[in-house]
């Protein structure tokens, strides 16, 4: 038998992580309707970020009511409390790949001007770190979470790279500008989205050790 | 007399507007190091980011403590919930002042390509945006606080217009593109910070009046 707070925390996880599927659901479509420029695709996620909006909503309305009828101690509180931060997070990771979207939008019918191969690399870069941040916090393991702040420099590193090819190629060509500096915002809204992984896997970790290392990695 | 819960929530309200005071500190010294082009001033604010960093982790703790130790209700709960939120806005809103700055050092010694005019008239829009949205919570006056999140539309305006001209001067003047991107990366950093702004007048909404926000003016 699960007691009523054991109950409410596992309801709760449950809707956490309908929220993180839906914040990695937000990136996969983005980059998909960059590499076909499916306008109506983005559409459909920037409109699609309501729902999104309102599951982040309920997650604090029910870590507030948790806290006031069940008054948690210690671990628990702990707990909650990381959820409110992590949950702002995700949001924050569906609105980037809304700018994402909007990218998308205006690179329409312009002149494409390379094969997108690390763009989508980052993405699946992210995902990856999505999923083992959550997966350290159902299994409480704060070593891959650790694990995970580390690899956030791998997509700086593409980020870095990408900027710099995309300031040679507008140098070269003035005419790619526009599109160029919409590939640039991908891969910048791709770099925060590694951020606030980061600050997930950095909430795991003070959830799981009771240790802050917010800032290790800063 | 105050009750110890009262002593407890005017200490946490004077950190927060301690972290307040540095968030606006940041956003005017990273301004004023691009319009001087002051590199060791840049170098500087990006030095101090810890110390915000810091005060950051003092204020959650110090809202665990207070909800483990005087299980608050109703109000006050909503209170200390909001004030995490807040401060992890505030956290972020100097984070994008160090990206500012780190812009300034890029920009040195390079040709400066316009005067700067809305650039620094955006800063002073968020700082009084920032300003008013802490006197909103101060005097409970949930309008001021709506009044506040209006605005972020004139910032975003500001943002759209720079971004336009410097598309224009790239286009004709192509050695300018190092600049006009650095340039475009900070009118964007200040364009986040209206957001995040919006955010923390989000939460004084909730908070006076009980009613979530958020998404008002998405």
């Amino acid at each position: 038998m699960q007691t009523p707070m054991e109950q409410d925390l596992n309801e709760l996880k449950d809707r956490v992580f309908n929220m993180l599927d839906l914040a990695i659901e937000s990136i996969q479509h983005s980059i998909e309707a960059l590499n076909s420029f499916d306008t109506s695709m983005a559409d459909r996620i920037i409109a699609d970020d309501k729902n999104i909006d309102l599951l982040g909503k309920e997650i604090d309305d029910t870590c507030l009511k948790i806290i006031a009828v069940r008054q948690p101690a210690a671990t628990d509180l702990r707990f909650i409390l990381s959820i409110i931060k992590i949950n702002t997070d995700l949001e924050r990771i569906a609105d980037l790949s809304c700018s994402i979207a909007s990218q998308v939008i205006k690179i329409k019918h312009r002149y494409h001007i390379k094969p997108l191969v690390d763009i989508p690399r980052m993405a699946e870069l992210a995902i990856e770190m999505l999923r083992d941040v959550m997966q350290a916090i159902t299994t409480k393991d704060s070593q891959k979470a650790k694990e995970v702040i580390a690899r956030d420099e791998i997509i700086d590193r593409l980020n870095d790279q990408i900027y710099r090819e995309l300031l040679t190629v507008m140098a070269e060509n003035p005419h790619t500008i526009g599109n160029a500096i919409s590939l640039m915002n991908v891969s910048k809204a791709l770099e925060r989205i590694g951020d606030h992984i980061t600050n997930i896997a950095a909430q795991a970790v003070f959830y799981v050790e009771g240790e802050d290392v917010r800032h290790l990695n800063a």
